[in-house]
């Protein structure tokens, strides 16, 4: 490792050392924020040293925890190495980490599923305690002891500013390039002196491209040397691919009216399968000029950078195959002027998506025959991951769209169901449900008309039967008329219906994973 | 009637005529677009000979029926009017009239249920369709043709520039001294265009008085002296006097934790005794300088705006009593430099609100013990009101208050439950509930501890045994222990759990009116 190169400022250089030796001076019951954003620019090395001092405390018969905040989802370095010694107490504001799940939904860690938009705030304004700890994976340090984050912002800013500890851990791995794509916004204020966030056009850079930090708090860096979690892209599935066609002539529907401008509005997407295959539909699409704020930079949207189909991508990380981030590594200099990594305060604000007016694309577990969407209950008790990005996004967007396989489990389970076991985006706030059996455009109508189109469009054929003798059931014995429910059956309606034994126990398994993460 | 002073521009004087006459232009089966927000500056001429010819229409064995766009709720010579004649194909986006309310929920008329911020950009993206007809309400007609708005704003621009056609209320019962006093935004766009919404401060004026209006659209003019909807002031009882006792005192903390500045953040108020009572507290507590944004201008913040403890209101709707609004029109010219009525595309607009900080204090009908509030159906499915601005608030607030009693029906029914039958505004947006028994800060609160701190804090005594056994069940029972629920239970339990018949079936009643409505 060639610390002298990464590490440019010579006061900080005499604060290497190794990771356990890091990892010793994190106190034990403290609030530690991390750096991290679906499995992109977490610390390595530093939380697996910890998890290691946590089990000799618990194999001495000593209790070591402490509460971990992040971006977002990080990799099993991180929340699974923490989750496994159960050396987590309390953990925000999003993971999808198997170990974790595990701990959350047994009743034995904290979770606090949080909006990403609101965590900055509600750390400046006291709301969740005070910050002890941060540690911060970059790629270098300045010789103005300023970070060069690596591949995500996340809450690195925030946790900087507000941690009275700082650890860094210097990631070798990554690319060195990377260095002035991002752009950190520091006019971010608690009110009531907040200005604009002056951002009109996805491309504007309003910011620095490095992190401040204040030496004297720094009291580690640790090098590494090892790979983002990356998981491998996994070409679209005829489902998938059914979804993202859909979604593509909905698009060209919307245009032809007048709806959307030609070269469409600024794209939001989640994460995962469905969300690729839509990126990769727009491939062959009629449109030019395409943009993108969204908070994670995947395989399909890099296809349609370097394609040159879409001009522009701001988001807060870079969330690559092992073959597209090799590729990425080689072009870097390429995307320099098409890509800005922001942090997910900016990536998330309310006031800047309304502003540019986004298509917010995002995956669900479950919608009801109303339009209310579940992202993050399974039966309304398990947490899944959590909302993510997507409470942002959809509320404030231009045209709110969510997708969804019609049926999860091999086919057991239907994701359009009478009554929403939980709700984390309302009636209020869905515009478009689409799965691979057609799309409902719900803008303009009342529930009932909601009802129908959902059903019709969106439900698997298997479970169309049973959902529409729901409504009928629904609509000749509910009392109030306005959004017809029985609320004995709301819930049981759709197990009972199914004649396959098999179904009713996919169905009823309480912690059944129906989809993967999208968010 | 003086037309002459009020109707300054000579073209437009031409245009007068009577209300019948005015209405007999309007074609069935359009979409009209009406002043009125809250009670207050809707037409009271108009839509009551339409309703004569519906009704006429309607014994001569035909169908005459239109669909009503308003700022907010309106009163009986309006919603009322038009519902009693079925002369309603659909309503948008809030109503509180029973007659309408009925119809609703009878399922035989369609209502649409939107933030109010979002109804502007809906109409011209052209999400619901064309608007036909708009009739708006205002105090008098400048010489250069445009409109001096009366006693709310609503979304009267947007009607204006939308309609095909304009028919115009002149109300001379309206103060004209009300000139001045607004401020109409005319800096909104369609995206990829819209740039920042240049409000930095809640006094801040970022647009003109009065209300554009193309003279070529205008198809009639109709005088009218007729006061406002304005229902008596009642003096809070003592349960909402404990509701806001509780609030105050938590301001009181939250200034000695730093987490408020010392004259507060901007308030924002939904409607009703118990947001009254609120404002009462607050005259006789340790603030001045206080600062509202918000919808509606009530007695209680009239009366603060006239002590002085308050300095500055910004609200898009004047609804006062006929008391306060006697007092308000006699010295309205006090109020000039201490009041600004705005669009609701802007007094809601989550870029504001975000901006500005605002405490915002909404009612509800029901919270249930994980923090998720339905603001909107009894049990599930019967229409009360409308969700109106409180999730544009709730969502982008600095502090995200929701207040109720802890039971209604006297005391039959409680208001704290084991699950929402619909849900407003998700446990992500919820940060504090209060009722007259205590408040629950749920902030940093995983969901197991807000069920303890709300069943503690904010369940009425005799529920809440049967609450904390339904969490005890549900911690035992429930696979998922993130969310534990037992959804079998989930919506029969309190009900089931109660000895009194009465109370049972109060509770089971679909059509009970819970609370007096507060949005």
């Amino acid at each position: 490792m060639a610390g002298q190169n990464r590490i440019r400022n010579a006061q900080l250089r005499s604060k290497i050392m190794t990771a356990d030796q890091a990892a010793a001076l994190i106190p034990k019951g403290c609030n530690v924020g991390m750096s991290g954003f679906t499995g992109a620019g977490y610390p390595k090395a530093v939380p697996m040293a910890l998890a290691d001092r946590m089990n000799a405390a618990s194999a001495a018969g000593h209790k070591f925890k402490i509460s971990v905040w992040t971006g977002a989802s990080t990799a099993p370095e991180l929340d699974g190495a923490l989750a496994k010694v159960d050396g987590m107490e309390l953990r925000l504001p999003y993971q999808s980490d198997p170990t974790c799940r595990k701990r959350i939904n047994a009743g034995e860690m904290e979770y606090l599923d949080i909006h990403l938009s609101h965590v900055g705030q509600f750390v400046w304004g006291g709301f969740l305690g005070k910050l002890d700890v941060a540690i911060i994976e970059v790629v270098g340090i300045r010789e103005d002891g300023s970070l060069i984050p690596s591949s995500s912002v996340g809450n690195n800013k925030t946790w900087l500013d507000c941690a009275d500890k700082i650890i860094i851990e210097v990631n070798h791995w990554q690319n060195e390039a990377l260095e002035g794509m991002h752009d950190v916004y520091y006019g971010t204020q608690l009110p009531p002196k907040r200005k604009p966030i002056p951002i009109i056009s996805v491309s504007d850079r309003i910011g620095e491209t490095s992190l401040r930090c204040d030496p004297a708090k720094v009291i580690a860096i640790v090098e590494t040397n090892a790979p983002d979690r990356n998981s491998p892209f996994s070409p679209p599935d005829d489902t998938s691919r059914g979804i993202a066609e859909n979604i593509v002539e909905f698009f060209g529907h919307e245009v032809k009216k007048g709806r959307l401008p030609k070269e469409l509005l600024p794209i939001q997407s989640g994460v995962g399968n469905v969300a690729n295959a839509v990126m990769e539909q727009l491939q062959s699409a009629p449109y030019d000029n395409l943009m993108a704020y969204t908070e994670v930079l995947q395989d399909g949207m890099f296809n349609l950078l370097r394609s040159g189909k879409m001009s522009f991508a701001s988001a807060t990380a870079l969330s690559l195959s092992p073959n597209a981030a090799e590729e990425f590594n080689r072009d870097v200099r390429l995307y320099h002027d098409r890509m800005v990594f922001r942090p997910q305060e900016i990536s998330n604000h309310p006031e800047v998506i309304r502003r540019l007016g986004l298509i917010a694309m995002n995956g669900l577990i479950e919608a009801d025959i109303y339009g209310n969407v579940n992202s993050t209950h399974i039966r309304g008790t398990s947490i899944m991951n959590g909302i993510g990005g997507s409470g942002d996004f959809a509320r404030n967007a231009w045209l709110s769209i969510f997708m969804t396989p019609s049926s999860a489990k091999n086919g057991a389970v239907s994701c359009i169901v009478p009554m929403a076991t939980h709700v984390d985006h309302t009636e209020h706030d869905v515009q478009v449900i689409v799965t691979e059996q057609g799309l409902a455009d719900l803008r303009g109508l009342s529930p009932k008309k909601r009802a129908r189109v959902i059903i019709d469009n969106c439900a698997h054929p298997i479970f169309k039967p049973a959902l529409s003798e729901y409504l009928e059931r629904a609509m000749k014995y509910s009392h109030g008329q306005h959004t017809p429910h029985i609320l004995d059956e709301a819930f049981t309606f759709l197990p009972e219906w199914q004649a396959d034994r098999a179904a009713q126990e996919a169905w009823k398994e309480d912690s059944v994973v129906q989809n993967d993460a999208w968010k």
